[in-house]
């Protein structure tokens, strides 16, 4: 049996080995490895300390600092950074672009702001620790918060669209390869008040498309359905009204489970009449467009129920508007789509990619006509991975089948005409109006493990330093620093080796590893004579790395006083102005 | 005696204006008062309960919902967000100017890291309950997570210049029109690794020069010292070594306290020599530029302490880099400068703006020669105010004198070489090698609360609509949504009215109320003739409020296939693609 002393070095290497693949993005194979290891270290650890007589504070003097961020949550560096930020560029100039104005909130609320809001996913809440004050909890998302603020009166008819940008919690499992996190960064674009029929709702899914398209994600399908018509179709086969939320969470899973277990759901944990399932079953198979909608026209049963009449109009208004801005092709009418949260009441919908799917998993044919799409085959059985964790204290183990699961949804929303109103009711004491709202959700962390691998695969920059500024003589540090300052004040992101007498190789290395376009030289002699080189450099994906392209150009000899407007007026310069990437 | 239901319908209607007041950025005194009030209710009301027997429960039920921030936090709306986000995306060029790139990291750490770090303070960090997992806690600056990121080997020499944006916790007693938060955003930029002396520091000092000046702050000054020139002086004073940080705290209040007070608080409190401390009480009073230095210089008792001397030299390589930057005439050298934190092993700044000192307060004068300045003034009695907390759970009551809070210096740091040297030897058990830095944190509100008033003075927008489509007709929704459609495809920002059939007042006053430059008017008849009106419209200030200019300007009429490019090509299109911001 090993000494703590020997598990506690393995522990320390292992760490090590472990913060150093997270920080490069290896594998999730390689890291779960290290991860399970560190795990079996901990444990043998802890025992080996029980038998020795469990001496807490014995063990405690040379317990080690455990050098990570904490469960679910990670750092990103200056190449991840450089991407995300791209990423949110793009969504917020979409929100602008459609009339938005930004909203930020504080990142924790009055624990009886949340309550209540998020059904059973209540217990996934961070919770602060009450220190004399008051009861505060980490926010869960933007939506509740929203709601808030426009039941303080923060919002008038002009500022109806507000969007928000940065980061929910939830104590979740994290599957941190595909983006699923604890820590993650949501972007809202919401809609608020008194409009006509379905305008707001088709803005948001116009937003939503054009955002999908100016970022790279491939092709994407917005599955869309409506509450009112789920309910009725629930009504017309029979659920009675107090088992038609816990029905409809069932219809929700249809995108992970075979129809056979869904109606087990139904059936032998709910409750339901076999028969209504049956019912059920024969309608949320149906998917597809405009075709569908007139399907469930003719279905004088549905058509019936005052329900799933007025979803159905709306449904029909919408198509009309999504027509006009051209994304009918991306929508996918699906039935089977019901959301998990309690407080949609119109539209919902739900944005996937190709790549956000699980293994095995087909972007629906958004253009398919209305038949109804084959059963779903059964699911493979699964390989659970039993995961270590590796914080000794946290304790909780879990198994999540990672190679299952998909990115998921990249966005989702839908119409919530209530929410403002549980709020404004609370707080009077009485019922009070609300406000109706339509909104959507995008999940920037999602995205971005979407885009990061096919960015890496371009080879993009991580930094964006135009100028590196270097001596060819002896150090020239004044020399240095002064154009370094000439040049910051034009405008031009530039940078030099803090070094008083670096030598030549060692500044252009540096200047290179930043992928600076121009290195710019300094000598003795051409100082006096009031002259400086300038030599170009350029990068190009060889063999899938990025490598500088070797050239015999020795650089431009040109006068000091003329390098500004020279590189101003540079293509480069040009082109990275206007935010060119690679 | 009131009642209970009378004293809680005026709560509902005190905090209703005081939500109304706080959104709309009230004056602190009526901000104050309403605060006052609600909190004498809530006293009332908890009076009356418990004399009616104190039934909690019967209390409960009628418990209305309070709708607030949590204390010390605040919702920002789209005129205060458009004036942040500008002020964030200066701070960012700047920061990419000099070489920096991104890091971030979550805003919670484990416990154990932000441990030790804080020395006092470390009683205003918000810890997160344990639910079963990791003990976590907000981060309380972003200094301490950017160490551990760089224990954790993530970062390498030429990612040495990391910066940070986003916001930190402390559970201070909030002055809220100050900009001191309990949340708060901060903008760090630091510089790690080995490097030759004081050239990452004289970047830093640059970079923040180069920041302020370019934010609309007015006139800064940025007081600097060092650490090793303090600690020497305290050591030729005769200060024993244990009391060298206690001392050095003491002198850190000479900003808020006259020097008979902090010399009390040294010979009483902390014990020092009376002596020790008139020693000390002559070297602080200095403040100047390099003539204090070369004073120093001149000084042989203090030349001769070696820690003394390393910091006057390193002071000297400092000055002459700074007049490289040209930056010198920023710089206070001043010897009362001692900043609160352990862990500063070189140079400490801060940098204040006159609109950030409390009244009375005076921006040092840095040209000054190295005169020592009068002792300063005894402080006037200060009037206290009780403050009542708005939240009933809260139960703290705190004494801030409001009108006596500066909003204190907006921007601090200093050269930290130890830091992540204690994180990489308590995660390995032995001591290890650190890696030295020097950094800067800007505190984004203390701007925000010195700009947003300027901003509001100049009737700054708070929207970017730059086309609003209007029908004057039948409604025409569909018409307008494919023009709308069609403008935000060509990248125009544009929105409409989300009615059917609005009327033309109403949707001239809507766009009107977003100060959108274009009105684009569909009418029946032209839409067959092809042909769509543009009306253009200023908005100036006039006596102190934005108003539209009126015109006899009927509109332009033109092909309206043409309008993209007659748009496009428009000098109100170029400028604010340029981000013109009135």
């Amino acid at each position: 049996m090993s000494t703590p002393e020997a598990i506690n070095a393995e522990i320390a290497t292992q760490t090590e080995l472990f913060n150093k693949l997270r920080l490069e993005n290896a594998e999730p194979a390689a890291l779960e490895e290290t991860r399970k290891k560190l795990g079996e270290l901990k444990k043998s650890l802890a025992l080996l300390k029980n038998a020795a007589g469990g001496s807490k504070d014995a063990g405690k003097k040379k317990e080690r600092l455990l050098l990570k961020t904490p469960k679910g949550t990670r750092d990103y560096g200056p190449g991840e950074m450089f991407c995300r930020e791209h990423v949110q560029r793009i969504v917020r100039e979409c929100f602008v672009l459609y009339g938005g104005c930004e909203l930020d909130t504080p990142v924790f609320e009055r624990k009886d702001i949340l309550a209540g809001k998020y059904g059973e996913d209540a217990k996934l809440i961070f919770d602060l620790e009450d220190q004399g004050g008051e009861q505060l909890a980490l926010r869960y998302d933007h939506t509740v918060p929203l709601a808030r603020y426009l039941a303080m009166g923060g919002a008038t008819n002009t500022q109806s669209k507000l969007f928000q940008v940065g980061k929910v919690y939830r104590r979740d499992n994290p599957v941190m390869s595909k983006g699923r996190m604890r820590e993650f960064s949501q972007a809202d674009f919401d809609i608020s008040g008194q409009w006509d029929s379905m305008i707001p709702d088709a803005e948001v899914i116009s937003l939503l498309c054009t955002l999908l398209s100016r970022l790279d994600v491939g092709e994407f399908t917005i599955k869309l359905n409506h509450r009112k018509i789920l309910d009725g179709i629930f009504e017309v086969c029979g659920v009675p009204p107090e088992k038609i939320r816990p029905i409809s969470s069932a219809v929700d899973k249809l995108d992970k489970l075979p129809w056979a277990e869904v109606k087990k759901e139904m059936t032998e944990e709910k409750g339901l009449d076999p028969a209504s399932a049956d019912k059920i079953g024969e309608y949320v198979k149906h998917k597809g467009g405009r075709a569908l909608l007139d399907q469930l026209f003719a279905d004088t049963t549905l058509t019936a129920n005052a329900s799933a009449k007025q979803g159905l109009d709306e449904m029909a208004t919408l198509f009309t508007f999504l027509d006009i801005y051209k994304v009918s092709d991306k929508i996918s009418f699906d039935l089977s789509l019901a959301r998990g949260l309690d407080y949609y009441t119109g539209i919902i919908y739900e944005a996937i990619v190709e790549a956000s799917a699980p293994p095995g998993f087909k972007t629906p044919d958004a253009t398919a006509t209305a038949e109804p799409s084959p059963p779903a085959p059964a699911a493979p059985p699964k390989k659970k991975i039993k995961k270590p964790t590796p914080a000794a204290a946290d304790g909780e183990d879990e198994e999540i089948d990672e190679s299952q699961v998909g990115v998921g949804s990249i966005a989702a929303g839908g119409r919530y005409d209530n929410l403002v109103g549980m709020f404004t009711s609370a707080a009077a004491g009485e019922s009070k109006k609300g406000m109706p709202c339509v909104g959507v959700s995008i999940g920037l962390d999602r995205i971005f493990a979407i885009v990061w691998p096919r960015w890496i695969e371009r080879g993009m920059r991580s930094k964006e330093v135009m100028a590196y500024v270097m001596a060819a003589g002896d150090g020239l540090i004044k020399e240095r620093m002064e154009l370094v300052q000439e040049l910051r004040e034009a405008g031009i992101w530039t940078d030099f080796l803090a070094k008083n007498k670096p030598k030549l190789p060692a500044q252009f290395a540096a200047g290179e590893r930043d992928e600076v376009p121009f290195a710019i030289i300094l000598g003795g002699d051409e100082i006096k004579a009031g002259l400086v080189t300038v030599k170009q450099q350029r990068w190009e994906i060889v063999e899938g790395k990025k490598a500088k392209v070797e050239s015999a150009d020795k650089g431009t000899q040109m006068r000091r006083s003329e390098l500004v407007q020279w590189l101003k007026e540079s293509q480069t310069f040009k082109e990275w102005s206007n935010g060119r990437l690679i």
